[in-house]
């Protein structure tokens, strides 16, 4: 960490800041500059408030120099971790494809996706049943009912299933859930991150709208630091100015990740454009761009009560989108046996 | 809400379309323009999905004319909503000072900052008990024992007092706490908000870093569809490319806010700088653009132990930023005033 | 064009504005809903000033229906432009790559990495001659004589070449250049633009940083209307809160351009992310998504007068990325020519 | 600056980054850390291209500790500038009212604006001869004869005028203009703001849309690096995710650029929001946050060949207004001259 001085700094001041740091066995270097006094503290900066030290009279500016997070930074973790999930394996090189409905809708709806997409090749089944809404008047998702569904068209089809936890209050209902969702929207519900680190669950941390990939890692971090190393990190596009997308989906999180940590990162083309005839082109993208896994809304025709012809991706869409997206991922997986054996 | 549809659309999909719109008693008008067909939805919009039309294949682009919020919505409820907390009235006209320390430390640090800030003239203590902090091993808050210290200064200033909420489970607590706090990155947290619309406590509402005005309000619809309708929003800074502040303090939230709901609005400046030598100026603007309200960090002298000199606003300061601000807000009242004579 | 009026607007303003409107050859359609009354506009509303209505007392607000450019819009264009740059397809289905160096700092350095670049497989040569930077105490480019030295590599190496153009005053320099590049910090420098609509230049115009695509088209549009359709679209980044990367590269704009526009759109790598070993996932990326280009920096080995080691992307490092992009560029070709023949 | 080093760095590649640094007279002084070795660069690292030595392979990051401007930098020039426009002060304490129409549509338009906003109390006369508009179809202003008008408005009234510039061929015709305006789309066009710097013509140069305060200030000390100190900034809102006003506006900016540069900052409120109600509420609060002027826009009524009503702020609303910004910044006034004297 990094302590700009300002000029002029009251000396008095500046012995109290040392002892402080003594006190947390911090060395301080000095080094005077032509205009500025700069400060670099050595040692374990991980634990202390910048913002504290940021708020005293004598200081200008506060650099960090060390990440915040320590057990999902790959400095001190080389090796890629890979999340098994019942056998299907996160971050080991393959290209995994979590796909299902939005919501959960019925047993019928369900069943007919989950088989129709195994089918295609998918290898894990996603579905809400807890859904967050922005409006109180739309519809919330079937809840408890929901998770029994889901629990249903596993032991049907075999396939893990991955879904959404809003409250801690609902955890009970997770038991058999293999991968417990933590949504855009609580990324930094560290109540509920908290207590996710006590359990042994692989979770699907994503992306807040507006966290930087900085604030994701400490969010895995909090659920690592209970325990839980399971963790795998979920792209779904962050917030910008234009409203041509619902999101901007920002793939250059992929290798960023990938350099700073060796959690495996995923990627959500369905949520971040909110658009269906986008989905595939993003998940050709970030196939391209080293993802370990895509998670991909699939539809049936809805029923002709709700609307006929509403649909996000069809399972033949789906179906034709995994095979390109594989074809991608198997000249990626190329390029990256090739530059290993370089190296 | 205004369904725009694609050139050369299936006329079968259309007729779809509309027993479904009718079936939610939905009425449409049809205008044929030049290049395209645009259709009007009369009726009560404000429980059709927008999303699920513009999925439609039909369908170009979907806007909307009503605002998707109703008891949030002046249009509604044309009155100022006043939020009466124990007797200190929020929406009323009167610019009402909300003063405390970030967190509670200690009995000595809360009530001595308690009593200085109320001879001051600030009307409601705030103090964080629950905090909210990105990185795990950042000081957590005193939590219960937090909220015991604060019940006590209350007792012993008569100041009625605003702290955070961070989880549902934490709610008993709450009991004789007078304003309940929900922090932005609860914002969109709808299990906390929906169960909190089912207490009679006034709510403040955080505007979440990326959120919309739309979307917290939307946030207030949510504890005002269950019957609170206590609800105080607050504007505190949003995110954006600029990081010579810790966020971007968005005071045109304050007039616009006015204009689309009845709630009443406060603005929290110390947070949306994070600079203490900010917080004078930027209170000064919101006083002068009309808010119903300031939350104001101040801090008393912190122990030697931690550092000499660390300090966001001290007793010394807040005094005379209080004064300050209330000339400037008298002045703000005056033309208010001459307006509603005028009109 | 969709006007919403406000409740109990004036009925003799509504009149006046129905007159104007026909004065502009416009009708009115009018829907009235429950709470608010809606104006369809009919008739060619691009040239309506949607400000100058929205300004209007009795509006609420307006919606645009039909985007306001027309040159550059598919629905008028169905079928891809192709530009030809000396027999260089760009827009064609074909994947072209532009490299070469940031600067053009020497005719050593340039000759060099024309030829390496050439061997590897690009086909257009670019380089800086007029540098935009941020700092006045920063290298500026070689100006005029960079220009005549990239005209050199051109007769040397038989690419086309592609150079930025930073003011009006310059255009006389540009006579034999083939592609005028116009930066994102001109993509709003409208004197420019219209200028350059009188040429028969082939104009790459870039996303300016806080650009929404609609005015990318608008400005392609500015070009367009003054006769000069060979307008190539660049996207490179766009400016958000994220700071891990210099700039967020949007590549849903690559699938969306190609939705509402005609015109070809490439992307460069290299600006967006500032971080040279991004430049190859993010190519990759590109290419997957249906990128009509690339733009790639490539350094030589910089003098040791200067540092050893400084480097963006080295020949070597271009020659592998070159064909790892192709790789990936054919799987997509086949992907485009399978759903050419399926529909 | 601070260079923060990879782990394992290679020493050859150390040792040519120190003789490089040497050979600019720049220091160095090693930190070893536990994990990461930091180099603080000792002297005048302004001229230092920091992106050039984050390109290099031993580096990590590179953090700037010295602001990378000088001229417009408060730590070198402790007092307020205060540029002299005909005898107007701006920079002084006082607050300046800048007034006048969007564009200048005719003589008559133009002096009956001049004429009222004068008897209101304004000091300076805006108004738009040439006009940046997203569209190519949309008005572009009177161009040269707008600026005849507005010579003719300065002679009629006294009042010295403001108006925009958009491209260096047009310098010509602003002879006897008082203050040359860079737009927001302008303020990184370097060559035109490289030529105003060889003038000694007041500047005013609007922060652009996505610029941070930082490279608001690079942009101003481009201008003065040439010679031309009369550099007045303004800020007109910046682009964010909230679509509910135009821009918003960054009134932090206010504070912020007063404690990093001795340049005057105004306000334009007009264009911020792009709503006529939202003016006062936001000049009120300009005005409370300390800025030396605001920018506001004046209509009279239009023609009615054009449309009744249409009207952005009408003489009578901006005299009200003047009156009430007024009575604001005197509170404001005294709170700095309280503030001069308690220091």
């Amino acid at each position: 960490m990094i302590v700009i001085l300002k000029q002029n700094h009251n000396e008095e001041q500046l012995d109290s800041l040392r002892r402080w740091m003594k006190s947390m066995d911090i060395d301080i270097h000095t080094s005077q500059g032509m205009n500025q006094t700069v400060l670099g503290l050595i040692g374990d900066t991980s634990q202390v408030d910048a913002d504290l030290i940021r708020a005293l009279e004598i200081v200008e500016d506060v650099k960090r120099v060390q990440e915040p997070y320590k057990k999902a930074n790959r400095k001190f973790h080389p090796d890629d971790t890979v999340v098994d999930v019942n056998g299907v394996k996160i971050g080991g090189g393959e290209l995994q494809i979590i796909a299902g409905p939005c919501s959960v809708e019925s047993r019928g709806q369900l069943c007919m996706i989950a088989e129709s997409v195994k089918a295609s090749g998918a290898t894990l089944l996603r579905g809400g049943a807890f859904k967050p809404r922005t409006s109180p008047y739309a519809f919330q998702g079937m809840r408890a009912d929901g998770i029994e569904l889901l629990l249903e068209a596993k032991k049907l089809t075999g396939l893990p299933i991955v879904t959404e936890i809003m409250d801690l209050s609902q955890l009970e209902l997770f038991a058999d859930v293999d991968v417990i969702q933590v949504g855009a929207r609580n990324m930094q519900n560290f109540e509920l991150l908290r207590r996710l680190g006590q359990t042994d669950k692989p979770i699907l941390l994503k992306r807040g709208l507006s966290s930087t990939l900085e604030e994701l890692l400490m969010s895995a971090e909090y659920i690592m630091s209970g325990g839980n190393e399971k963790v795998i990190l979920c792209e779904r596009g962050i917030r910008t100015f234009e409203t041509a997308t619902r999101n901007t989906l920002d793939l250059s999180a992929i290798p960023l990740i990938k350099e700073l940590s060796h959690l495996p990162i995923i990627v959500d083309p369905s949520h971040a454009t909110g658009i269906a005839r986008m989905v595939e082109p993003m998940a050709l993208a970030a196939a391209a761009a080293g993802a370990d896994g895509l998670i991909i809304e699939v539809h049936n025709d809805p029923p002709r009560a709700l609307c006929d012809g509403v649909q996000s991706l069809t399972p033949a869409k789906f179906d034709a989108l995994f095979k390109r997206v594989m074809a991608i991922a198997e000249v990626r997986k190329q390029i990256d046996q090739e530059r290993t054996v370089s190296t």
